[in-house]
């Protein structure tokens, strides 16, 4: 391969990553990311991607998280199956904040078994949980 | 006031903001907050709240916010009158992110005068504008 056929593809990676170097990644490197259930709109999980993860979500059309208790990538629904297929990837206007809208396969987003993270709602000064279990966990993530 | 009466006041006070200790702060006592319209199931942008700001929603019907950049309080609309009435607040699986689902006065939430701050899309690697200003900032923000 030529210096010129290098320098092609260098200028293309380049190109192709600028979209990563405008998230304004946060002291951890890290970006807060909402997903979203494209087809009921219901609000699924708050979750934490870097630019690897951002990559290879869009890569890899499915969301892929970086789980900041184990410290490492987490391809959502990787033991469970539970996958988020992306359909759109968007931007706040501080470029600090993403939103994924998803198809949520088996539609169960936690890991409690219920549809999203968002089951405890607030009434008269307590956190009531308003969702069902859909699916016992034990039985998700058996092995 | 008794001292029972006294007594009585303080398990209240306890009894009552139970709740504020559920939520687990960051190591800057935050909480990311996910505002969602009621109605049309949009979900408008991505902010933080700290343990006031959290009380004073509640409180107040509306939603307060932690600015980050100015180091305070800020009640969403107290410039631009786009104030977001709370209809109910959520709280993950993990109770580290809140999901307040509102109505959208104004029908602006975005300092831009867009409908929502999510208004970039990825499309061939490229953040692409999809969303329309409804209203100029500077009409928005007029002394």
């Amino acid at each position: 391969m030529s210096t010129s056929d290098n320098q092609t593809r260098e200028n293309q990676t380049q190109e192709n990553q600028a979209w990563l170097d405008a998230v304004k990644w946060n002291v951890d490197g890290l970006v807060p990311v909402i997903a979203q259930d494209f087809e009921t709109g219901k609000v699924l999980t708050q979750a934490w991607m870097n630019r690897e993860a951002l990559l290879l979500t869009q890569k890899e059309v499915r969301a892929v998280y970086w789980s900041r208790s184990r410290q490492k990538l987490w391809r959502k629904g990787e033991e469970s199956g539970h996958r988020q297929v992306i359909k759109e990837i968007l931007l706040d206007c501080d470029n600090d904040a993403l939103l994924i809208r998803v198809e949520q396969v088996g539609g169960i987003a936690c890991h409690t078994g219920r549809v999203r993270c968002f089951y405890q709602r607030l009434e008269n000064n307590k956190w009531v949980i308003i969702d069902p279990v859909i699916k016992d966990p034990e039985e998700i993530y058996k092995k």
